[in-house]
Order: C-alpha cells, then structure tokens, then sequence
C-alpha cells in the first residue's frame, strides 16, 4: 500500500471528518486515521448538535460545503428553531440525533469521497524536518509521509477520566488514550496545556417516572441544517425536564469533599457555561433548583441523556443525588457521569489558517486548540482541511472574517485572544450577529466555497435561485405602491392602524404586525409573485422577510464592518520590531510579539492592547 | 442504585449477551457489564453466523429462546442453506450480517429484557468467599453483589495483538485488554492458559477489481435461523471469491522470519481449522493457491472482509502479497490482519452446566473456555445463563445431550475432553448428526425450553402446530394406497421405475427421484392434505419430506442413542475412590480423578479411557 498523502487527518471526531471531507473534495489525497472505525463522528457528550450560535456554525459548515447539517438532518430525532421569540440573529437550530446513526451516516459519507481514505491506527510521532511537517509514525510502525498534517485528537491525548477520587487513563468512556503525541509536538517548541470537560450520567428509560416530567416537543417545519433539503426520516421524539431540588443539593454538596474539580484532583479549567451539577451548586449557593433536560440517545435506544447533571462526584453521590429528583427516585443507570482532563495547544500559536506558527503545513482543529463543542469542532475542521489543500497546491489562504461567520470569531478569538478555558461559541461573540443569521449563511459562504471548489455546482445554483428570488421579492415590495383604501380594513384586522394615504408594500411589511405570510392574501400582485416560488418557499420567503424587517439594522452593522475592514486592511504582520518599540506598553510588546497579529485590526482585538497602542501603530504606519 | 444482582455476566459479546438474556427472561435479576455499550454483540472476526455445523447451533439458541438467530435474520445481507447437495443432517444455514447493524439490533433487544439491566464498566475482580462467588468489583470501584457470575470476556483477558514483531495490548483492535481479572480467577486455584485467534485485512471495495473476481450470490427462499420466521429487510449482496498464487505465497514467505506464530513470539495455539494464510502456505508448500472469500461488511458500508487471508505477519508484507492477486493489484486496506493472544482456562474445570467445580456459582461460557466461533459462544451464554438461574432458583441443572442438540455434543467435548487448541464445531464431532438436523432443532429443543420458561408461548404454539401437520402428513403418507396405473407414467415421467402393483405413498416418497412437490400433484387426496398446510408452508414441508425420507437412518441413530443412553444414566460421580482402583491403568486413574465424570458415559469419552476401564468400573458397579 502506498502511506504517502497530501493531507493527513488525525482523529475522526467533528473536526476531523470536516477537515478530512473538505481536503478530499478539494482534490488532496487525503488520509484519515482513526483509532476505531465504528467511532467516527461519535457524539462524546450529548446527543445533540446546533444550539445558540452553534446552530449557526453548523448552517455555515453546510453553506461551505460541509457535511455536519447533512448528517445532523438526516439523524434528527427532534428538531427546534430556538430564540423564535427574538430577532433572527438570535434564531438557532438545534437538533437532538440518534447517536449510531449519526456515526453510520458520516461514516457512509466519508468512505464514498474520492482521495479519501481511512485508516484504523494510532499516531504515536509526528515526523518534522527542518520546522516543516513531514508525516506521522502509528503505533503498528506505519510510517505515513503527507505534505501537510491535521490534528484533531479531542479529548485523546493523555486523557484522564474522573470520578470522584477514582482516575482511570482513556481518551473517552471504553476508549483508550493516545500516549507520546503530544511530546512529539512540544518537542518542537509548541507548548501544551491541560484542560478539562464532563459528561452526565446515561439513563434507562424503563426507570423514570415520565409523568412527574414535562415534556418537550420538536418542531416539525421547513426548517433544517442543511441548505440542501435533506429530509428528517427518523421518527420525531420527545424530550423532558424536570429540577434538581434542596435534598438533591444537599446530597451532592456531602460529596464535595470526595470532589475531583474541589479537592485539587483535577487543576485544568472547564466549560464555564456547560458547569459540572457540583460546580453549579457551589457557584449558587442560593439558587433552589436547577433545570435538567432527558433526552432521548436515539431512535429505538433506551439510553437517555441526562442534559445539566454532568458530574464528576463519587458514583454513589450521584446516583443517591439522583433518586432524590422524584421521577428518577428508580432511577437505573447505564454508567455513571464522569469528567476528563486532557492536553490542549495554546491557540495563539496558530494562524488565521489554523496552521502552527512554529511547524510549518501543521495545522490543529478543534479540542486540541481549548474549545469545546461539535460546532466549534467542526467549524475549525472544515478551515484546516481547507488551508491544508491550498497549502499542498498552493492556493491563497481561505480564511472567514469576523463580518463573514461566526466561525472566523471563532478563529479569530482563538488565534488572537487564546483560551484559558474551554472556548465556546456565543452570539454575544459576534460584533456583527445580524449579519451572521443562520437564515443567510449560504448567502455569506457558499459563493466562497464554490470559488473554492468546496461547494458543488447543485449547491451553488441552489443558492443563486434562492437569491435571485429574494432580490425579485424585496425589489417587487421596494416598488409595489399600496392604496390605503385597499388595505385599511385589513390593517385594522391585523391588528396595526390603518394608513392615511398610500405608501411602499415594503413600509407595511416592516412593521411587526405583518408578515409576508399574513399581508399576502390581501395582495393580489405580491401574492402571484409569490406563488412563482416553487422552490424551497418557505425558507426563500423567510429569508426575504428578514431582509426587507431588519434591513436597517443590517445596514448599520454592514457599515461599521465595512469601517473595521480598512483597519482588517492594514497587513503588519513582519513590519515591526515590537521588542523596540518603546512607544507601546510593556504588555503591549509582549502581546504583539506573541500573537504576532496580521493586520491592524487584529491587533486591536488582542487582550491587553489599548487604543492608544493602536494609534501609535497607525502613526509609525504614517497615517 | 441498587448493585444487587442474582446473575451478573461479564462481557456482552455472542455468549454474553444469550446468558444474560435468559437469565433475565427466565427471571433472574441479571446485570450485564460491558466495556463499551457501542461494542454489544461486535462481530470481531467476519462479518458471518453459521455454516457447517455452527449454523445448527444458532438453530438450536432459537428453539430454545435465544436471539441469535433472530438478529442474523434480521440482519442478514446474504443467507445460504451450505451442503444441500448432501443429506439433510448437513445441511447449515449461513448468513453474512451487517456487522453495525447486527450490534444494534441485539442492543434493542437487551434492552427491552425485563429483569435485565446493561452497565458499561470493565471488571477487574471476582469476589469470591468459601469457594464460592459473591461478585464483582469494577474498575470505576464499583462493588456488586450477585448470587452467580457468568465469565463470557471473550479475547480480553491480558489480551496482546500482534503484527509482524509488533505488539500492542488490547483486547480487540482498538479497545483495551481486561487486566486482573485472570488473576483474580486463578488464585482460587482455577487453571489458566493462553490461545490464540487472528483476523484478516479490512479492503475498501473501491480499490478492488471486481471484474477480477467471481461472484457468488445468496438465496432467497424461505429458510431463515430463527424458527419464528423473521423477514430479511436488508439489501441482499453478492460476495466474491479468489484464489492467492505462487507469487503470493513467495512474497508471504518472505515475511515468516518476522512471522510471531513462526519466529517464537506467539507460544499459544491458534485455530486449526481458520488458520492464517502463512500457515496454510507453511503447512501445505505444494499447494499452488488458496481461494480467498471477500465479502461485504454491511448494507451501506464500503468495507470488505478477506475470509481466508487471516494473517499476523508485518504489515507491509500483507499488502505486498495481497498486491500479487490481480483483483488487489490497487488495493487499499482500512486496516491489515492482525493476531492476538488471550487467557483461557481449561473447562475440564466446569460441570455440564458449564458451572466451576472449583469456585459454586461462577459460570464459564465461550473463548474463555477456549472456543472459537460466535456461534460456539451463544451456545454456551445460553446453556449458561439458564443454569446460573437454575441456581438462584434451586432449580434442576439444564443440560442437553450429545443426541439432543451440537451445544450439547460442544459442552461434553469441552467439559469431558479439555482443549488444546482452539475448539471449533464440526458435524463430524457429533455421533448422531442425523438427529440433530438444522430443520428439526425445535422439534428438539423448544418443549423443553417451554417447560423451563425460557421458550415463550407463541414460539412454542408454533411448534405444536407445525409437529401436529407433521405427523399428520406422515401418518398420510404412511396409510395412504397408491395404485400402479393411477400413478405409472408419472413414476416414468420422474426417471423412477413404474410400479408393479399398488403401494404406500411413504414408499414412492422414499425414492430419491420423487419429493413432495413433485408428486402432490399427481395424487390430488394428497395435494389436498397440503393445501391444509397454512402455516411456515415450505418449512414444514421440508421437515415432513426429512423426515419420511431418512425415517431408517434417523430410527437407527435413535436406537444407538438409546442404547447409550443407558451408560448415561448410570451415575457414577461420587461413586469411586479412583486413586485406589488399581484395576484401572495410571492414565484412566488419572483422567478419571481430573475430571470426575458425571456418568459412566461421559467416563467412556474422556480421552485415555478405554473400554476394559470402562468394563472395570462396570463389574464394580455390580453390572
């Protein structure tokens, strides 16, 4: 067998598969190698993708020509839009999936992509000559050469599972750890560090007393991950809640003693907005109850997902904590919740590309670079496996903007401000959100990709019809003139007043008692327009409708951007000599040589630098 | 929670998972504890259940109550009836499965199993008091309690794999090995030793010449494993078969210096009738090819498995040689052959209940007790899992005869014979194989299952209504007169000679020419009998034809049994102080005391013991 590849992957969790995907499809043959086949894309933690700003991360993986939406879509077992109360930057899809199939579905998509291939082993060494990256060494001693390399190892390497005093080696529950990587990195001057996530206890459904729960339903609209229509074939299930209480509480605080994460046990930092049940108790004293979410592990599996009891307390803590919830007073358990520890590189050391500043044409994804989450994952994924093919041909660098999608803040934050702990996605990340909907990611991204090569034909058209038909809509309201005679009665129906004289379909659709769908009937012009729309309507007439509502929301956010990008403009990188700029700050010097940053503006972003650094920047740039 | 169990079974693999499921179903309390609850049932080797003598083992686990069969119906991608060309005692079911597939429908089924409860942990130790066992201790510290514990770790215990001079730990490539638990067992006094198994590459078909190849297609007819008639829903698929060469085996031989089983590494036996392609090239030099059995994975799944390529030698020869068969001049693997190393314990340490006659309660059953094959593992798990409860229960041992059922033919072996390599069915290792038919397994086996409570009522319904339209088609048969000139130039028709005068239909139906189908419809009483037949139609038709057809041979057998049967039923355990015999030889003294055999049968098949022993123990048994 020939072991020489343009690109190799190692890890096949959400990162990996997006990376490895996208260097194939882009043309590099491409190798992904992962230590067990029937694991790849497994779902670690909860059963579930998208979420607050995750959702969007995932609707632009899809509109780059990924497939995390596909997949997402084609395992949901329960689908909602959340935030549908507030404004559509805040609109997020969140799908709960069947675990196997999702992992089944991925696996079909990777083993039928040309130039690429699967191997079950484990990297052990990377091979690097001259600061260059140059192939891996596995544990059966195959020696992989490749032009480029990605790691996307997750919780693997040197991976510690807890539970309370009790520490046993592993990469994830039944899994083994991956030894001697991470010292092949730092070896070259990459520094490593330690951080740690936690998973809640699995549950058998047979033992909870649904009735004391309340019960959470999907939806089943148009809505989906993936701009591609992929249908939801798998029976729709419910989810439930119910709280934690004051003997639940006392219970778990008589464990803190025998605490990992409070008895010293575990020193790396955790997700500060996905806390251990331990971690919320301490951290609210005063707060009575605590909400759970049960959630189903799949289609036909008994095995639920306790959503907010994540644990790393003594297994009989937990389970007695437990059966203090009355629907759990039964409970039984398939294992227990437990935390794990394990090695993360400090971001900053990476490039926009997500390609190390020390090894050159290595690149690092996901986990491995302190974030946590599937999105996250995934979203650094697709850009490495991106970078690595351009790389290999020498292409431009494909790098996103803050402006762009939620996954250049990512990477932006991550490269510019590091991590000191576990990075998750907000909305409240993004300067920008009303321009990172996740109704219009194809429409920030998929004309990119399909420059790229990354997106194929049938999504671009796709893409093209959607916008043509939304420019036609919001153009057709822009112009269409309205009789306030015609329309009055039907105003004061919908309850907004009534018109004095005429005026633009557009003015009427923007205030918030209208909507395409109700003004439409009273119409007829626009209805016909409408009723041209065959193609994926309901998306196309939601997506036009959030247009012509927010356009000056939009507007504004377009041009302050529109103002940072002269700064994102201004390439520093390699200009300065930051030791001896006695000008800036101590800390100013000491960040800048650090990041090292590409332009002015991320500079400006860099934690520590003042405006004033900046101006001084700008005057040495004489401007 | 509570950790109080009756029956706890370690290890959820092919024997596991039938002990478990009848402990519970018969009643029991039972917890079975896996490593990996994504891993329930894997097929570790081949992606297949049955063949020759195996297929009428899972016969038997389905008329008895046991679910193989079922989940390899409803999973099966290619089904095959082997050796229909020969007498129906022959006659074996095989079916290649969708390995995925095949883990989650039997995980569905465990867990629906009132009674039974799944925990993923590894066990690292026997509790174990007075010689007799009280559970066991995880390695997340968990402390169960149990009244039996059945031992079904498979190739896990100090499991080490090997590749060329390369070896890893493990207990199945890409899971950990099980450490202490060995241990645990063995300072009680039980006797451990080491086996050891190989599996072939894994092929991405996409690299494979098919055109290269032939291929070799399933039927569609109606027998199936399960009694209870299961549908086949998946994609039936084609496999394909090719032959190794000279050139093949050069390169092979090329790489027996740093072949483990050929330069010392490996110490331990592997088995002799699935041995690795270097041994085969080793064992029979002149031979100018193999034939090699590639078949598919799974429904969806590109993977391909090499049957009869099975092999531990370094890597790069594997992929060399494979590379000299035209069809894999392109080949790429997902991952090459590999061996692996396990314990064993010798099972003349277990009663017929597969019980330790060293440690009460504690139960052995599959490759622990040193067996290869999914099906010899089922076999065991059920007959296993039943007498744990029967102990729970204060219940009758449960154990089947050598004329009743192969499990029971495979237990006697192991239990009265020992092991010295690893243990595979054959049809030939059964003395009454006309007895014990695939077609008659429930006929067999269900009544007693019934009368135990682990065979269900609409299995056992089923079975009295298709024995009831037996008998009757064969009393029909027996009574019904045929004349010579009603039925003279059919006989004629059929190549059978012509009748001189009248006859019984049960002669005309013993003539190999004339079946059934092709009679009926000349003797219309009798095509009318038929037609009552409703029910599983072809299924009792094949029995009913099996039976009329081998009435003399399968009479004669049952006379032999009987005979037999006699020695069996003279019990002698407990009987002898055989160290003072000294009318017996050294070796029977010996043999005897080691295995203290139940009755004077099973003492008549204990290797070393000849029949004027036999007639020694005889004589002072007063006979």
């Amino acid at each position: 067998m020939d072991f020489n590849y343009d690109v190799i992957v190692i890890g096949a969790g959400h990162a990996g598969c997006e990376a490895a995907a996208a260097s194939a499809n882009l043309g590099s043959k491409t190798c992904l190698i992962t230590m067990d086949m029937n694991k790849i894309a497994q779902m670690s933690c909860n059963p579930a993708v998208g979420g607050i700003a995750k959702g969007q991360i995932v609707r632009e993986i899809d509109a780059l020509g990924g497939y995390m939406g596909i997949v997402t879509d084609r395992t949901a077992i329960q689908f909602r839009m959340l935030n549908r109360s507030k404004g559509p930057a805040m609109w997020s899809p969140r799908a709960q999936c069947d675990r196997a199939k999702f992992i089944w579905t991925w696996r079909e998509i990777l083993e039928n992509i040309p130039n690429l291939h699967i191997w079950q082993d484990t990297v052990e060494e990377l091979l690097v000559e001259d600061g260059e990256v140059k192939g891996v060494v596995t544990c059966w001693g195959v020696t992989f050469h490749a032009r480029c390399v990605i790691l996307t190892a997750g919780t693997f390497l040197n991976g510690l599972m807890h539970i309370g005093r009790k520490m046993l080696a592993g990469g994830r529950c039944a899994e083994p750890a991956s030894y001697h990587l991470t010292e092949s990195i730092t070896r070259h001057g990459i520094t490593a560090g330690r951080m740690k996530t936690g998973t809640p206890v699995r549950i058998d459904a047979r033992s909870v007393d649904f009735s004391l729960m309340e019960t959470q339903d999907g939806e089943n609209d148009f809505h989906s991950f993936s701009f591609m229509s992929e249908p939801r074939h798998l029976k729709q299930l419910q989810c439930w809640t119910c709280y934690t209480n004051e003997e639940v509480h006392a219970v778990l605080r008589s464990g803190l003693a025998d605490s990992p994460l409070y008895n010293g046990q575990i020193q790396s930092i955790g997700p500060r907005y996905c806390p251990s049940i331990e971690t919320k108790i301490v951290t609210f004293p005063d707060k009575p109850q605590h909400q759970l979410f049960l959630e189903p592990e799949g289609e036909t599996t008994r095995e639920l997902y306790l959503n907010g009891f994540s644990s790393s307390l003594p297994m009989d803590i937990q389970f007695a904590a437990l059966r203090k919830i009355p629907c759990f007073r039964n409970v039984v358990a398939y294992r227990p919740g437990y935390a794990i520890e394990y090695d993360y590189f400090d971001p900053t050391q990476l490039t926009h590309t997500l390609e190390s500043k020390v090894i050159k044409n290595l690149f690092f994804a996901g986990q491995v670079n302190g974030t946590t989450g599937y999105e996250e994952a995934g979203g650094q994924g697709i850009i490495a496996g991106i970078n690595a093919h351009q790389n290999c041909t020498g292409g431009e660098p494909f790098v996103l903007g803050r402006d762009e999608a939620y996954i250049g803040v990512l990477i932006d934050d991550l490269v510019t401000k590091g991590v000191d702990e576990p990075y998750r996605m907000f909305t409240s990340r993004a300067e920008y959100r009303i321009l990172l909907r996740q109704d219009d990611a194809d429409m920030r991204l998929t004309e990119r990709a399909y420059r790229l090569g990354l997106a194929k034909r049938d999504r671009y058209d796709m893409l093209c019809r959607k916008r043509e038909m939304i420019q036609h809509l919001v153009e057709f309201a822009k112009t269409y003139s309205i009789k306030a005679d015609k329309i009055n009665d039907t105003l004061e129906s919908l309850g907004t007043t009534r018109l004095a004289h005429g005026c633009k379909l557009i003015d009427l659709l923007s205030r918030p008692q209208i909507t395409i769908e109700n003004i439409a009937p009273h119409i007829p012009a626009f209805q016909a327009e409408l009723d041209k729309v065959t193609d994926r309507k309901e998306e196309t007439l939601e997506a036009a409708e959030v247009l012509i509502k927010y356009q000056g929301y939009i507007d504004r956010e377009r041009m302050i951007a529109d103002k940072i990008h002269r700064l994102e403009s201004i390439k520093i990188k390699g200009r300065f000599d930051y030791a001896n700029l006695n000008s800036l700050s101590t800390e100013a010097r000491q960040k800048l040589i650090k990041i090292d940053p590409e332009t002015l503006a991320q500079a400006s972003r860099i934690p520590g630098i003042s405006p004033s650094d900046i101006n001084v920047l700008l005057v040495l740039l004489g401007r």
